[in-house]
């Protein structure tokens, strides 16, 4: 009898880390051949899955699977597509069955965030309802650090450990210039709902008068006057200031500070990026010299200095991953559990899909300081673990060695193409 | 008889490795205890010399000055102050000299580019007509890359290597993503007046289609529709475009993309950057999806991703100049020397002050190829070899700890104060 194959795939913005996921995955169902046929990988996400563009990862060497663990972004390529509700979409539900059915596919490991976990735990129920039954796992992922039931999420303890390095470092460039140019620097941070990466920012100071001394976080309203008079504060106390600003910080009423009425004021529009509004304030009202980075997709993509924590944690879950499946386990997503004590330790747990879906975990109010400008110790304690150990990438002639998997095709079976 | 004390400083914009240099000053000064007395370090550079705000850096421990060589920024304080010239400025070097005759000061280690070679070179010569010789050495610092005489600048290797390393993460993201997402992703590099910094980048790239696809330099002159019409090609081609661009591109008028007419077609004044501009370019005529990044101090600051080749050099430049100093030499800097061979080797040279100060040394037109948006061979021999191995800084809680040196002032010795 032919023995079920798996399916793998990624959704949703990529990080330093997801491939860690997907090596623990694909190792590991490799490791299992009593359970397993093949497993393939859904190239582009969801949207491979769909159109029946599957990769055929048995053509990868046990060498460049392994090297998915050090390599940044998704190597199968993901997608920002959100299946809608079984109700409006269910030719699409329906259409993934067939090619789960035609390619004998039993198995779906979806790495992904909220969305994605939705969109899995959806697949499961339709697997049922048509007679098919297909075990669906969800891999969390997300920088954002906001999936519900898990410790941490995947993904965002690199970028936290990416923005505590940048900004201290920075922030020492800063500091031997400032006595004659450069006063304030500030680097804009991804974080559209919440403040997880700019607390991390946080991370760098570890005494009075450390930088970062101002943080900026979208759940708290902006107030240029109580800014500005900290900015200045800052640069008479310590001869510069240092700042982590959340690309999504607000205005009073809630809107944007990149789409309000407060950038107009400065007779701008935006261009693109927080930072250099802010930058323009500060030199508007107090005319400080500037300086600010925007750090973007770099945050997000620096494996060369990834949390060796969040690459543990990654592999494991997708190790997990598979090991529910072979239990028996559906529609569940492996979780990190903290456990309680002095020293750092977490365990594998697990959550279900039904309940991860769509549900958005905020920075909490104590893990912001009362003047709304920093983190809290008990922010620190949460995120500092989080950041622990480097796991350097191999190096040949300067440059990080990443894999570029062959990423061969798999035969299609299905007569009717499928138009997204 | 009291021995004659040294004095170090920083000058002009700070970098990953100057402290390296610090390191192998301090160090080898330290080890000829039958030559130097103690040796001073001035205060935000030059400033600190003229206000004889002097650090005393015996105070600092073995293990701290070692320190200095993986901690970035400058250790004493930099700044943005160039001397004018002997006619227009003679009390500032005579201030100069009556700070050192005070401290017994007779050997002046300049770290620093052009600039600071000159008002060291000045030095040399006003020290000689007042009579109180002191030797000056400079030791060469630039990320600019554009010192004459040495092979390349100190600094430079380490804004190299961070930048290919970032493009080449950073467009991994890209590709993962362009499927539904963002297609066009820029890094915008240092560089105002040459396209050093922005040519490295180009050594992510090792064949055909590698990121990044186009390279914009300041030497060649800004061309919308054929910059449009290649990040098309790419697009079609690839899927995707990474870019990376110098701060300091221009129209075909000389003017700075960034004050230009161009940017008004858009309807925009720039706030900072000149990555924003070129992706509202792309949007508004190509429509794709676009993210970038601004990686400002963060690329001159990134020691934890620094080049090996670049602290070497740079702790072996700081250790040159102070042997020179021994062996009587004066008004030189030691320069690396590239020996000839297929291998990778350097030496330390020596160049005349007189002749390294206010040189800029461009990019030759034969590293850019024909198109003017990649690097040749000549180009990438070149560089490569600059960027090679890593010399990570240790680290704690996963964070690099640098160094914090004390920073104690010496006790003034002149009665009045001078005013910059």
């Amino acid at each position: 009898m032919t023995k079920p194959n798996a399916l793998y795939a990624q959704s949703g913005g990529v990080t330093a880390v997801i491939n860690a996921s997907a090596c623990g995955v694909i190792e590991t169902v490799r490791k299992y051949t009593d359970h397993f046929g093949n497993i393939f990988a859904a190239r582009n996400g969801i949207i491979g899955a769909l159109t029946e563009d599957l990769i055929d990862t048995s053509q990868e060497s046990e060498h460049d699977i392994a090297a998915l663990r050090y390599t940044p972004s998704g190597a199968f390529g993901s997608c920002r597509h959100k299946l809608d509700t079984l109700e409006k979409s269910r030719p699409q539900y329906e259409r993934l069955i067939e090619v789960f059915s035609a390619h004998n596919i039993k198995y779906l490991f979806y790495n992904g965030g909220g969305d994605s976990q939705d969109t899995a735990y959806k697949v499961s129920q339709v697997s049922q309802t048509l007679g098919y039954p297909v075990t669906c796992i969800g891999i969390p992922k997300t920088v954002d650090n906001d999936l519900s039931f898990t410790d941490n999420s995947p993904g965002f303890g690199s970028v936290a450990k990416y923005v505590a390095i940048s900004i201290r470092e920075a922030a020492m460039d800063l500091a031997a210039m400032s006595f004659t140019s450069t006063k304030v620097f500030i680097l804009e941070v991804m974080g559209r709902h919440s403040g997880w990466i700019a607390a991390a920012g946080g991370l760098a100071a570890e005494k009075e008068g450390d930088a970062p001394h101002i943080i900026l976080f979208p759940e708290i309203p902006f107030a240029p006057e109580i800014f500005l008079a900290r900015v200045q504060d800052c640069v008479k106390k310590f001869g510069y200031c240092a700042i982590v600003v959340s690309e999504g910080i607000r205005n009073a009423d809630g809107s944007f500070l990149t789409e309000s009425g407060l950038v107009d004021a400065f007779g701008h529009k935006q261009l693109g990026g927080v930072a250099p509004l802010i930058a323009k304030l500060v030199k508007s009202k107090l005319n400080y010299k500037y300086h600010f980075a925007i750090s973007d997709y770099l945050q997000r993509s620096a494996r060369h200095i990834a949390s060796k924590t969040d690459v543990e944690q990654s592999y494991a879950l997708g190790k997990a991953a598979v090991e529910f499946a072979i239990n028996g386990k559906n529609a569940v997503m492996p979780i990190i559990v903290r456990q309680p004590g002095e020293n750092y330790q977490w365990t594998i747990g697990e959550a279900p899909l039904e309940k991860v879906a769509n549900v958005e975990i905020g920075l909490p109010r104590d893990y912001i300081t009362e003047d709304g400008f920093g983190i809290t110790e008990k922010a620190r304690a949460y995120l500092l673990p989080l950041i622990v150990g480097e796991d350097y990438p191999p190096y040949k002639n300067g440059l990080p060695q990443y894999v570029k998997l062959k990423n061969v095709a798999v035969v299609k079976k299905l007569e009717k193409a499928f138009l997204i």
